[in-house]
């Protein structure tokens, strides 16, 4: 029989009251036969104001025997910028290899833009995770005074680039209009830009039937407003992906509904899964919090584990409840989480 | 008697058709008793592919002897990415300590957005200009093999750094509203962004009545989308700066009517004025490109050499102009050059 052992790390702020939701519909839509076991972490700002403690050896040996794992959000103003997202969310990344960052992006019918007209917008970005500005490499001089240098060193490897770059192409081969843009900005960023590039192209004669373009990351922030419609699969840097799925996210419906992947394809560690979103501790505690894209996460965690169908009846519940939405009251965390319980086990 | 002494870089594409109208507006806009002499520089792809140079020494000897320097656009497709835009547009932003990049973003009324609504923008981005990962520091080892490294590193410094936050810090309290955002990435690329964050926070105390706000590059690409009228005054790094003012022109009406100015504010070196846009190669020649982001430059290089009263005359002509669009056929790039030149002039 088949089985799902299942890491969850609420985390901060409404991580706790998305994360409840998500499970909801997870157990909801398993069939009978699936095992689902949940083993839960208290990481977060709790835990490192209690012991200082962020992600520990230990921690990662334990995270490391589950299937996959759900994260709701992790940050609080009350822990200096940096030290949860290079101490736990970066480090798990790198730890687990999590090197392509999966991130789709659909505006669902009934769902707001802040776009006029009607955009058509369904397209998926592969943003590599495990390199470029994000390794933490650099470091300051005569910090605190007049004479203060700052460097922050993107890494960028062969390797490391072709990985993903494959990786994009083949969920491109993969879909109706089998369409991949390279986004970076190679005309300033020449040497990490022509690894790249190069790699971008070479891929591409493996893939003749895949159409692709390279655009500066500038002009594709311009496309993403005026034609989102252009783009089918992105793949990209850490950077560059951390930006231009925010604003995918915003033009797509909001972080309310963007959900991702952080994914080792080759399964050497669990993958993690979460919401675009952060802790938002101004909403946190007051049930006001959409679970939707952390409902869309656990989405891509079932299809990666295997559970095309059961993905599939989440998305599409997810669909025909927001096109449900126009017009009627706000429903609270646990009401859209019942709702969509509802409708995957119908 | 007062005299302008203008370097006129016309560049590739659709750069000589649109400073040529800048022209035309300058010279109808200024004063009899102002002197202009213009001298035309033949840089970008042409003497590229003739001589192999892009900005040599003795290029910048003699720009250097200018007032100011105006711009139309660097770039062609026949000559490898990066190899002009290092080789001259970065070239001369660095020898001539471009440090302050002004880029502001004001929806006329009857520009169309690509935004639904009827925002209200209204902001200027100072982008700094001569530092970050724009220094082409970093390079390649084993280039071509599947063991290819390359980095990029990013410089920061607490004097480069100092300089911009002071010059926004000024421009945000000149303005009625009196608010200024720092876009960085400050939980990621932390030796940077402490830099930039630590300084902000010095000089804001300083500006007593300047209300400021910390923002990351990805929330700040959603903020432009759904809250554009909360921005004022901006500052941030090169590479975010390039980003953003590129999805700030889109969402202002597009990289037509997106002027700048690559300033030198203690006039050690001439300040160079240029539109936003590229040269557009697929549209040069044709006397349809829109000549309004150049002469809206102009307007800048004019404000920025003292003569406001005539930098206001061309805002004000270019806002009529754009009032009046709607419904009208499209005009040629010398139309509307005519259209502006007649309006200040009058
Ligand atoms: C919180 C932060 C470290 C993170 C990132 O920059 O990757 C977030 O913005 C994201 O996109 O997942
Ligand atoms: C052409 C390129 C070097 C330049 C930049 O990245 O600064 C351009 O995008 C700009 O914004 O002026």
């Amino acid at each position: 029989s088949r089985s799902i052992n299942l890491a969850v790390i609420p985390g901060d702020g409404i991580g706790q009251e998305v994360v409840a939701e998500g499970l909801k519909v997870l157990s909801a839509v398993l069939p009978q036969d699936v095992k689902l076991e949940t083993e839960e972490y208290d990481f977060g700002a709790r835990r490192y104001h209690a012991t200082g403690e962020t992600l520990t050896d230990a921690d990662l040996d334990a995270l490391k025997r589950h299937d996959a794992i759900l994260l709701g959000a992790i940050g609080d103003p009350s822990v200096p910028s940096g030290v949860l997202e290079r101490g736990f969310l970066l480090k798990l990344r790198f730890a687990f290899d999590h090197h392509v960052n999966l991130r789709p992006s659909k505006l669902l019918p009934g769902v707001a833009t802040p776009l006029a007209g009607e955009p058509e917008i369904d397209f998926v970005v592969v943003r590599e995770g495990t390199e470029g500005p994000y390794t933490g490499n650099g470091g300051t001089i005569r910090k605190g005074t007049e004479h203060e240098v700052a460097t922050e060193v993107s890494v960028n490897t062969a390797f490391g680039v072709e990985r993903v770059v494959r990786d994009a192409f083949a969920r491109a081969q993969a879909r109706p209009r089998k369409k991949l843009a390279l986004i970076h900005k190679n005309n300033v960023l020449t040497f990490a830009g022509h690894l790249w590039t190069n790699i971008f192209n070479q891929v591409a004669e493996e893939f003749p039937e895949v159409t692709t373009e390279y655009m500066h990351v500038d002009a594709a922030t311009i496309y993403l407003v005026t034609q989102p419609e252009r783009f089918d699969v992105i793949v990209t840097d850490n950077l560059f992906g951390d930006i231009v799925t925010d604003l995918a996210a915003a033009v797509s419906g909001g972080i309310g509904v963007a959900a991702s992947g952080n994914i080792n394809p080759a399964g050497d560690f669990p993958s993690m899964f979460e919401p675009v979103h952060g802790s938002a501790p101004d909403i946190a505690g007051q049930g006001k919090a959409d679970p939707t894209a952390t409902v869309l996460s656990v989405a891509l965690l079932l299809r990666h584990l295997g559970y095309e169908a059961e993905a599939a009846r989440i998305d599409d519940a997810v669909a025909a409840d927001l096109s449900e939405r126009t017009g009627k009251p706000a429903r609270s965390t646990s009401e859209i989480g019942d709702a969509l319980a509802v409708r995957v086990a119908g």
